[in-house]
């Protein structure tokens, strides 16, 4: 047993500056080689990967019934070698094992790449998920939600919390998760949105970052029933352009944040990074529809809302026509828009509504909302709702509101775009989904 | 109507840098005083109050009729008056009307204290938060997170999200909500637990600022059935004293945080600062039974866990004793905590968990956690529980996790407590109770 009580425990990424030195370092069995006479150990920790060469009978028979990712502390000198992956290697070590692992690994993780199917990897997430690739990406999950906060840190907003046990469906009866609530019937929030409107009236200015719930009984590659959702929402705009003009700012914010702070990461996982205008485009969704038409042959003029492909037309147009792979859709038809939303003042069929495609797929959904209380309870009454479950939402409008309006963000999906991705199950930890709800 | 599309606005706290200038305020109309040929009109916005004297006759009968709380824009010129609430008032205003206000509000906000019970507060929630204090206390609630996280970062902590809904309950069958996932049985979260610890394995540095759910059907001051937890979990640790070493700091840094970035509010709130030295004083359990029954003769020696009461005798004596308003409790014992807990390897009677108490009350409950595959096993087996449910929990053991711990701050306990307040629904935007699931 070595005698490590004392010693302070050295990061791979801190080997170089401990040339020479004795070093106590900690973590997994990445690999280990052997030879006939000594063995190349790879140690891993949350800095890096380190190489150890063990040439002692005695170290040679304490690893030799050891499997992959076993737990160990090693203690040894650091010696320089260009060979070695970051330029040293340690010698002359004394291992000490902290959780031996016996059992053959589900898959190897000590390859470059993961060669194992998503759902085995899912199914296996405790495990997966420390191959070097998956931890990347949930550095930059990390980094997102930093960069977020940050720049609206910078913009005066203040961060709330907001209960997601709710009383009443936020947005329509569908797709919320009922609950047992001490015998009464709640619900589970689909997104903070009349929270985070009743906040405008007392901070102007708010965001939250927090899990959203939807009971859509799909299973697809672009819905999970359970997300992160980035929540904005402020007072004293103009019109949805405000909004717009806000989320493109944060948007270069983040995506610039990231690409700082996670060069190893952009870099192992092949970032290609995002094409951003200044100003991002920007089209009405009835041209949007007339530009589908005459360009790819889909007459979709008299559809509501956008599918999949054409999100992905559009996308393409509005990387060739403007160079950039971000793209705003205004004016969304009333029919499609949940109440709350402001409609467009000069065609009231359409609203103050947006979505910001990215790469092919709407990321962001947001507008600008009502603010009068007159307003609420003619288009609550219009929609055949009923006003005394919205009651203390819109109390919030009969003592006062600004014009304001708001967006939410998809976590898991911008890092899956940014990442050039197919699948949100790739950029979530632990996804849920019709069929999916361990571990 | 003015013409205010063009100008840009100006916020109270920004008025003394545009004296004689012509400014556009944006705000509540906080309250207006009216003599017989002009009004003081108080404009609140999310910076502040300022002072407008409104003295044309057609301005004064378009506020005659406004009630508190209608939502103003105000162009008029910065004019410098000691007497005003910052130092300066606006002359010559015109007014525009954004959102009129006309019913009456449910009680007053305008001033220095909120003079209406704590229901009908909590009923009016979308009014009642605009009051100043409530404000502060809100905005203290977000330095708090910031702190957290801030401190976190810099010690290399990675910020992970983690999911809500799951498939069993984390530490008992008891006070889960249940839900229905499709037509399975699935619960809401009562704590991160086995995420984190899984994500150990992966970052072995991990946090989370997220909503947890206790189905617990009382309704004290000093719980709520959802609330903010503030999570780490991290691994390579000697024992539980790596883990309260590094809560300790944490702690520090996130009360002078808060104290730091919120002056204004403190002081509104009137905050005292916590007495904290270096090192907090610790306890071990037996101990501090004994110490109760010594010191204020309850003889509790025989008890498993300290009473509400035996928190607040603890606290007073650190006090005393230690000139600290924080006190560790150790070693509490094996049948009163989880089933992951480290046994304390002297007396597995006890264990290495701990919990924290601040000001006479418990703030964290943490601890070290088993690491070993085979003493899940055991734990589990010892306590009649089957392994199936934790499997996907378990497979992180199997696969070797280093010796780790980590703890659980209730965000909304930590501002009351920092507030010296009594009652979590005075720190919780929209609280969740036995009875309350509105707003």
């Amino acid at each position: 047993m070595v005698a490590t009580k004392s010693m302070e425990r050295t990061l791979v990424a801190q080997l170089g500056e401990r040339e020479g030195q004795e070093v106590l370092l900690s973590g997994w069995m990445h690999t280990i080689r052997r030879l006939s006479k000594f063995a190349f150990l790879l140690i891993r920790d949350a800095s890096g990967v380190a190489q150890v060469i063990v040439d002692s009978k005695e170290q040679l028979s304490l690893l030799a019934e050891l499997q992959d990712e076993s737990v160990l502390e090693v203690v040894g000198t650091v010696v320089a070698e260009p060979n070695a992956p970051n330029g040293f290697e340690i010698h002359k070590p004394r291992i000490r094992l902290l959780s031996p692992v016996r059992d053959v690994v589900p898959f190897p993780i000590n390859k470059g790449t993961l060669n194992a199917n998503l759902d085995t990897i899912l199914d296996n997430a405790a495990f997966g998920l420390r191959h070097p690739h998956k931890r990347a990406v949930f550095t930059l999950s990390a980094a997102a939600m930093a960069g977020f906060r940050k720049h609206l840190n910078e913009q005066h907003f203040t961060e709330i919390t907001t209960p997601k046990i709710v009383a009443s469906a936020t947005e329509s009866g569908a797709n919320v998760f009922r609950l047992d609530y001490f015998g009464r019937n709640a619900y589970l929030a689909q997104s903070p949105q009349f929270y985070k409107q009743m906040m405008v009236g007392v901070f102007e200015r708010v965001f939250e970052v927090a899990p959203v719930f939807r009971a859509e009984p799909h299973s697809t590659t672009r819905h999970l029933n359970e997300y992160v959702s980035l929540d904005v929402e402020f007072g004293f705009i103009q019109d949805h352009r405000t909004v717009m003009k806000l989320l493109t700012v944060l948007i270069q914010a983040m995506v610039t944040h990231v690409l700082d702070h996670c060069k190893t990461e952009a870099a192992l996982l092949e970032i290609k990074p995002p094409v951003m205008p200044i100003e991002f485009p920007s089209i009405f969704f009835p041209d949007a529809l007339e530009l589908i038409y005459t360009r790819y042959g889909d007459d979709c003029r008299e559809e509501p809302d956008l599918s999949p492909q054409h999100e992905r037309w559009l996308c393409e147009w509005a990387l060739e026509q403007y160079q950039s792979d971000f793209l705003f859709v205004t004016g969304y038809p009333s029919s499609k828009r949940p109440f709350y939303t402001h409609p467009d003042p000069v065609n009231p069929r359409y609203t103050n509504g947006f979505d910001l495609l990215f790469r092919g797929m709407e990321l962001v959904t947001g507008g600008q909302r009502l603010h009068l209380y007159a307003d609420y309870v003619k288009a609550l009454t219009d929609r055949k709702l009923p006003l005394e479950p919205f009651s203390g939402y819109l109390d919030a409008f009969r003592y006062g509101m600004p014009p304001h309006g708001g967006f939410a963000i998809g976590l898991e999906r911008f890092v899956m775009l940014l990442l050039n991705g197919q699948n949100l199950r790739e950029t979530t930890l632990f996804p849920r989904d019709l069929n999916r709800l361990t571990p």
